[in-house]
């Protein structure tokens, strides 16, 4: 497969609420862009083949797989992973690990998919855990924020995985070049981290040959844009995200009772709503967008539940990025890279201490 | 001390942007509402003195204790703590260890005031970790959250603590009649939150005769309101406050720019000017005022730094409050009271598991 022209994406057919018909149209629009694409359709033929009469293009270069069963959206991940078997986000993933697809994308059941492809497909050598990434909106652009919720306690060598792996994210995801790296943290004086974000940190410093890492950030600069990647433990990440998302829904809705409070103030509404929805569209759709695992044995895409043709098509897009850019090979070498300098700090401090003993 | 009619609070008269003349109009301004306080103004004699000129009443309700080194904002918490062993916030400190003052309030250097204040007076009995308190607004009115940072790590024993210095926090400084307690955590179901999380709500169900425990909450719910104090460890809890910070900022700037974008949409800013004046004054203050660290040997309150006459009396009104509701002994009762619930709970699973067996 690594030879093939072609990039081969599994395609979970029925998930999300407008599947199967947005997933076909997200395949044709990805196609006309790349024609090097190929899928594996997985879902019920009955529904699938009359939608494919009207998208030849998808057809010819798809192959199906079929079955009846899906993952719904309330279905609750342990049991979508034990009873889910011959659904088909689980066929789907299935295909990336028996090698017939180099990737596969899903808009279906977020938990349900999570643990589907961390059974499935393990993680990648060299990573213990695997994380889920996504990208936000900064005064400065966007940043890349790692992990968001995958792991609920993290040690120095999950937290340094995550920053090579957030390095190449936003590297071939995201088009930054020499992302800077920051741990978070808490910022007074007396408590300078716990004592995992304090190892991590040393490891990292002794990295500065393969990682730009740059030190600690405080929860208040993430969105100032101080680092492009942002590193820190799943807890910590969803609570950063959740909290951010709640002060947000929480200012949107004063500044809506502000402008219902009167008539002139309606007006005044009225006024700004142009800009209030550019700065709305900057908002939304990078919050809610792109989360993904990153660091398993195989490429795995969210696209999210809602999303239509376009937007699934991004999802198709983010995914041959991934492949055609050997994202698993540039993480597997950066891990390399890093574990030399590690080697070579510790050695550094061997023959420091010989030099003063 | 206990049996005398007054209430002795000793305030770092240096502390503060406006000091000494607004801690002196503080007390004026407490005092006209509170006959009963006493004073001890620590600080330079000759700075206090052509000021309580102006401030009789005050004058005649207070003993000075003449010291003319202080803290600078500036100054890192360790080294005030070392070098500032004379300076008016460790005096005034002192004075409550010494059993002089009832209470000390300063508007100086939060970090060196907290490290002094950890250092003087210790932790009260069956506490064992101080932690910072705060409220904030919701959508339904405010909540009480702790930890704020004093602690990075916390086992299931400091959060079950923190949850019970937050219900009596909530009770007398916020007036909230049998406050609803949650447990911040991830939301999504395969983690459920770490151990030390899970073993804090296990204790805190078998706690229901004591406290008004209603289970987890997650990062976004915080602001909705859903529970009237949230426990959770110093990291997240400060992370959780600067990300919404953050973004209260993020956003307070897209509207600047927002408005600021056109003519037309400058003028619709001026009409909405009014409201959104009210949605900035329910945010700020609450915000940023009042956070004090809870679980001292003594009661410790801190007024921010800019505080004029107006906020120091504010903040003199929490300590008193404080004194005269007993808030130390309040948190001893409670803490007894729930190690009864806890051993009775324990009973009740050997009881169960003797039936089973």
């Amino acid at each position: 497969m690594a030879n093939s022209p072609f990039i081969t994406l599994a395609l979970d057919a029925m998930g999300g609420d407008q599947a199967p018909l947005s997933v076909i149209e997200g395949a044709y629009l990805a196609l006309k862009q790349n024609p090097s694409l190929r899928f594996i359709l997985v879902g019920d033929r009955n529904q699938l083949d009359p939608i494919l009469v009207d998208f030849p293009d998808v057809q010819s270069v798809s192959d199906i797989i079929h079955t009846e069963d899906y993952i719904k959206n309330e279905d609750k991940p342990s049991i979508a992973l034990r009873q889910g078997r011959q659904s088909s986000m689980r066929l789907a993933v299935n295909a990336v690990a028996e090698g017939k697809a180099d990737a596969v994308v899903s808009a279906g059941n977020t938990g349900a998919y999570m643990a589907i492809a961390k059974f499935v497909l393990k993680t990648m050598v060299g990573i213990s855990r695997p994380a889920i990434v996504a990208s936000f909106p900064t005064t400065k652009g966007s940043c890349v924020m790692l992990d968001l919720g995958a792991n609920v306690s993290c040690d120095s060598d999950n937290l340094v995985e995550f920053a090579v792996m957030g390095d190449i994210y936003a590297r071939d995801v995201m088009g930054m070049e020499n992302p800077t790296i920051a741990l978070l943290n808490v910022g007074a004086e007396e408590m300078k981290g716990s004592a995992e974000v304090q190892t991590a940190a040393a490891k990292l410093r002794l990295a500065k040959r393969t990682l730009n890492f740059q030190g600690f950030i405080e929860g208040d600069r993430i969105i100032e844009g101080e680092a492009d990647v942002v590193v820190t433990d799943g807890f910590s990440g969803n609570i950063a995200l959740k909290a951010s998302e709640g002060m947000a829904t929480f200012m949107t809705n004063l500044l809506r009772e502000s402008i219902h409070s009167s008539f002139l103030s309606k007006l005044g509404g009225l006024l700004i709503s142009r800009p209030l929805r550019r700065m709305k569209d900057r908002m939304n759709p990078k919050l809610h967008n792109g989360a993904m695992l990153i660091g398993l044995g195989g490429i795995a895409i969210k696209s999210h539940g809602g999303a239509d043709g376009v937007a699934y098509a991004n999802a198709i897009k983010v995914a041959t990025q991934m492949v055609s850019h050997g994202l698993q090979k540039q993480i597997e070498d950066k891990l390399h890279a890093l574990s030399l300098d590690l080697q070579e700090g510790n050695d550094e401090d061997t023959d420091n201490n010989q030099q003063n003993s």
